[in-house]
């Protein structure tokens, strides 16, 4: 048994998500459904780092999966990458020792969340980024996204009922900027892991703040009182991407 | 009746290009049928600046169609862009004189053209740029796309065929420039007018030139003999961008 990490991109726009769900095109099954192939109709099972939504992007979701031999490392990325459709694409596979696990290794995700403030809407980023035709005080936003760095229970930003227990993470990096030729702003937030669409939520705060909608304090409000109603609304998927996982030693 | 030029931007990824053909989803048929709607029940006839090809897409292409009575231009804007579907965008529309055609009256054309050199490719600019994984010396390519600037034959650069008798044009910029991040190559090009399939075609000759695989001065070539022949591949259509057109005055 040899286990595989492999680093993966996908365009999310025609899957319902990364992980496999019954009678929906997903990530895991595309991939699955390929490996299937390359290993002579054993199945394999494929893990993923970020469960990450419908319609949500990755340029650096990280899988592990497990082959009952060794194989060539570029044959084997090659045959993954070509046999996947075409909105998958497989960037580079290693061999891992079997304690490596994609989700439990201790890693940092970085996530990117890309606005369209155009006006009207570029239709070439429909898929790409989520529209934002409001107006925007750009300071707003960046000072309220610095609330966000540090250790924190992010449990007003998370949606309710969650099963998971502890909400206390950490976020190294909050950022965002302007481009003003695609009229994108783009917000980059780095940390240990992320709770179910906590940046969403956190883009769609910030989104508030800059319109004026909410005061500039908010984000410390959230935090303080953990409380999802005084949050914005979940900013859509499409602007949302998985751009790296890096792992501990 | 009144003319007015509207500032159209569309994914070309759906589309069979932008010229009305039976049984095609197209771009002037879409807006056609919306001013259709908007014009109760009497149809009108959009008229492009550029015929953009199936795939292709555009940031600033030019329509001109006639309504029998003056309309609020935000209004008609706004109609005209929310029932369009949403792969159209419209930008602005403004009224102008009866003697004002999209195609005729003279203007510069700026088309940019996007090539993704990245391995493996990138799986969300599938639709919006043309994969080419094979190895590049910019600096060839920089070298030889000065000789398309002037006023020249471009016989070489278009299908052969073309009911167009007189193939000179002029090109007042051609460019080329690396966007390392995203490991793309951006061509742009401003001329007088282009022959049909010429800026793919030029594409396809500087990759080639890049490449090694045809010599530096393979453009002039091309240029003095008027042969097709001697040119590269038709670069495909998904990389190529309609950025702008300006009229004189």
């Amino acid at each position: 048994m040899v286990r595989y990490k492999a680093i993966i991109s996908y365009d999310g726009t025609d899957f319902s998500g990364f992980q496999r769900q019954p009678r929906q095109r997903t990530v895991q099954e595309e991939i699955e459904k390929t490996l299937l192939r390359l290993n002579s109709g054993q199945s394999v099972t494929v893990h993923g780092a970020g469960r990450t939504d419908a319609g949500v992007h990755a340029y650096g979701q990280v899988i592990h999966f497990d082959l009952p031999q060794a194989r060539e490392l570029e044959k084997l990325r090659f045959g993954l990458d070509t046999q996947t459709p075409d909105d998958i694409d497989v960037i580079s596979v290693q061999e891992v020792s079997e304690n490596f696990h994609a989700r439990y290794n201790k890693h940092y995700k970085t996530y990117e969340f890309l606005v369209d403030i155009g006006r009207p809407k570029n239709p070439l980023l429909r898929h790409y980024a989520t529209h934002y035709p409001y107006p925007l005080t750009f300071s707003l936003i960046e000072e309220a996204i610095k609330d966000l760095l540090g250790t924190h229970d992010f449990t007003g930003f998370t949606a309710s009922g969650s099963s998971v227990v502890n909400k206390v993470r950490t976020i190294k990096m909050a950022d965002v900027r302007f481009e003003k030729e695609k009229q994108l702003l783009v917000f980059t937030f780095s940390g240990t892991g992320f709770l179910y669409k906590q940046v969403r939520n956190m883009v769609g705060t910030l989104l508030k703040i800059g319109n004026g909608k909410l005061p500039v304090g908010q984000i410390r409000t959230v935090l303080t009182t953990k409380d999802r109603t005084l949050a914005g609304p979940t900013a859509a998927g499409n602007g949302l991407y998985l751009k790296e996982i890096i792992y501990e030693e």
